[in-house]
């Protein structure tokens, strides 16, 4: 029987991970590469504001720290478009009280390792994973601050640590067979801000998540507790306009102004964050298997790092997380089997929302400011008002239906597409997408 | 202006790629890792005979060494099909005249690399790549006889050395975003023996591929000058049978007996060369970029490792060379040019050929044997007769049309397959096949 349990990475997957195993009454060691956030200055500019959603407020509920998170949390509701011809637009995510929650990374990690620690997690920092002897169970990390080799026996361990997992790497070159795969989109992202207000007031519209969608790139913000916006630009790092055409201050300034307009006066600091922040880059990681024996699994993006066009990495490991815990109930503490029918349910889920993740980028981007798209979620949230068992859009699934597997999600989303092109296509639809005549059609293509 | 190159592999692409630019009058040297085959005992019983075919007999001749390549080369014209009744069956590879070469790599091997010796290549044995300092364009090899550091400088560097290259990874770890995939299929292979007679004499067909198709798996034997032929089991690592159910000298020959009776009878080393042979993998290597600015490219398995279904992973490779080797006529040795073209020309026609190669599996292994697939092919074979400038065999196009890109042959036999498909459905094609009425309705699906 396994008593202790070793983690790489205190993300906040392997932070909430250490938090459910804890309660289930294991000693939880979590070794962590940086320093401490909560005390050290950590090298900020890198990073997106999450959208916590139902999948993984689910998993933060089960282990009773979501009353916590809820107030870092600001609810939005939609997304609020800011088009090139400075007219604007909402859109809401879901039905009526249905919302998604713009967290800042950084506070809700810091959270959750406090909240691990209140339940007898350690958390060791500055180890860097170097290697792992499979066959001994032993670990090595290097100290960061003396760079001293420690090495440690562990009797079950986690791979947490994110898109560039050292786990990963060290099970992947001492595995027959490994099938793994990296995948850079040819765009880049930048952080950037927008101040709130000397009171502490909002300057967009607070409750929603802003896009200013322009064909090839985009730019996104999303609010914080205190008033201002984290603002991401999603950008081509070559090509014109790209990350490598925009090389001076006065052209950043001058391509803001023309572009982003109304965002472009909100953002004081816009030349300075822009060359200071770095251009990270955007990768999706596929790899098989996730597990060895009964003693080894990658969990969150080191099993499986997407694209953040969905607003589902983190709620995907969280989501991860929530489905081991329910195995260990259901196989008895048996890890062996525990971790086969993990790596089983959470593979296809991890490839499936790894496609959505790529597939809306370039809706954000681009279709989601044409007169089509508009028309064609206006036609499915009528009909999926007045049919609930019918028709429920991709994204509430993906979203606000964690008893829906990303890969059934995925599979529905391709089913629902093909018949709402055939729907799109009906002569005069935008005229009468109100009619009977196109809710028969659409009963009739459900079949 | 260039005038040095170093090759890291002196396999069959490197080698060959050294006989074409030191023609051209660079001063070129290769290190390989391993010892000279020509005079130490290199481990064997891992190789699958080549079958040498039009795109590699091209660059061969375009060298002048075709001459002295085919004295080592055994024609085969076609598939002779081994089928688990005691039937056999045999299937003309293209038309009269056209056929593919059984080679033995290692004699196809050696061959090459005395020639690049003529030609005043430099070989340098025992020298593993290590590492790779792309801003001094440093490159680092250990000795492995007493494992001493070299570093050497260089002007133009090429990585030829295979799907697990080491240059390809001293590239990949110093290049932001780098796209990489390995695939490694469910299956292994490994090599077996059928011996000539005493006199030499040929135990089954000389002059063909011998396939024994058995739906999940298959056997292939090709011929080799001695009158031996050099077998390949292509079997599930896992499962019923497998390599890992075949463990005992009773079960693999009782397996055998049962299953390839005929070829059983000949294969008096079965057992014994059945657990001295490796059970090895069949990977596909895709990656991106290939190139660094002017001083670095990767070629042949390095650049593009392919499972071996369609025979054409060598072909590939020399055809890379015969690219190349015009691009520096086209563009007058201004080699930053010459590797931007060349990466721009051959990354989509590796990845296609990785494609058709998975394909050809299925293929080789199943629907080879099928009465469905022997109808197409020969209704494929009489309308290309009649009409030969409106139909030719995707297989033709892949190995006796070195002018039709394997990219174009893809998207071509993509289309042709659509159009069979319609044909097969066509009722009672199994009779009527060879009317007026047949040929009158592919000429109008071909439109």
């Amino acid at each position: 029987m396994k008593k202790e349990v070793t983690i790489v990475g205190a993300g906040l997957v392997g932070s909430l991970l250490s938090i459910y195993l804890s309660k289930r009454g294991y000693k939880v060691s979590i070794f962590e590469r940086r320093p401490d956030m909560r005390t050290a200055a950590i090298s900020a500019g890198k990073s997106i504001n999450l959208a916590l959603s139902d999948r993984g407020i689910k998993a933060l509920e089960e282990v009773g720290v979501m009353e916590e998170i809820r107030k870092i949390a600001i609810p939005m509701h939609g997304r609020f478009l800011h088009n090139a011809d400075g007219s604007t637009a909402y859109q809401p995510y879901g039905k009526k009280g249905q919302f998604i929650n713009s967290v800042s990374r950084g506070e809700l990690n810091k959270k959750l390792m406090d909240l691990a620690e209140q339940h007898g997690v350690e958390i060791f920092f500055n180890k860097k994973c170097e290697n792992v002897d499979w066959n001994k169970s032993e670990i090595t990390f290097e100290d960061q601050t003396n760079f001293q080799l420690l090495t440690f026996n562990f009797q079950l361990l986690f791979g947490s640590d994110g898109a560039f997992s050292a786990a990963r790497l060290a099970h992947q070159l001492q595995h027959d067979r490994f099938q793994y795969q990296q995948y850079y989109i040819d765009y880049g992202y930048k952080e950037l801000q927008i101040p709130g207000g000397e009171q502490g007031e909002f300057s967009l519209e607070k409750n929603a998540l802003h896009i200013w969608p322009r064909g090839n790139y985009m730019l996104i913000a999303l609010p914080n507790v205190d008033g201002s916006f984290t603002c991401t630009l999603f950008f081509p790092f070559e090509g014109d306009p790209s990350f490598a055409s925009l090389d001076s201050a006065e052209k950043v300034a001058a391509f803001f102004k023309t572009t982003f307009t109304d965002a472009y006066e909100l953002m004081p600091t816009l030349t300075a964050d822009f060359f200071t922040n770095p251009s990270s880059s955007l990768v999706t990681v596929k790899c098989f298997p996730w597990i060895r024996e009964d003693k080894f699994a990658l969990i969150g993006d080191a099993a499986h790092a997407i694209v953040p066009f969905f607003g589902q990495g983190m709620n995907c490991g969280f989501e991860d997380c929530s489905v081991l815990n329910d195995l260990i109930d259901e196989y008895s503490e048996n890890w062996e089997k525990i971790l086969t029918v993990y790596q089983q349910l959470r593979k296809p889920d991890g490839d499936a929302i790894a496609e959505l993740a790529l597939n809306n980028f370039v809706e954000m981007r681009d279709k989601v400011a044409g007169p089509t798209f508009l028309l064609q979620k206006k036609i499915e949230a009528a009909f999926s008002e007045k049919h609930p068992g019918k028709w429920l859009p991709a994204y509430a699934q993906v979203t606000f239906s964690p008893q829906i597997r990303y890969s059934e999600a995925l599979k529905n989303s391709i089913w629902q597409e093909a018949i709402m092109q055939q729907v799109m296509a009906l002569p005069g639809i935008e005229n009468n997408w109100q009619s009977d005549e196109v809710e028969q059609k659409m009963l009739e293509l459900i079949g």
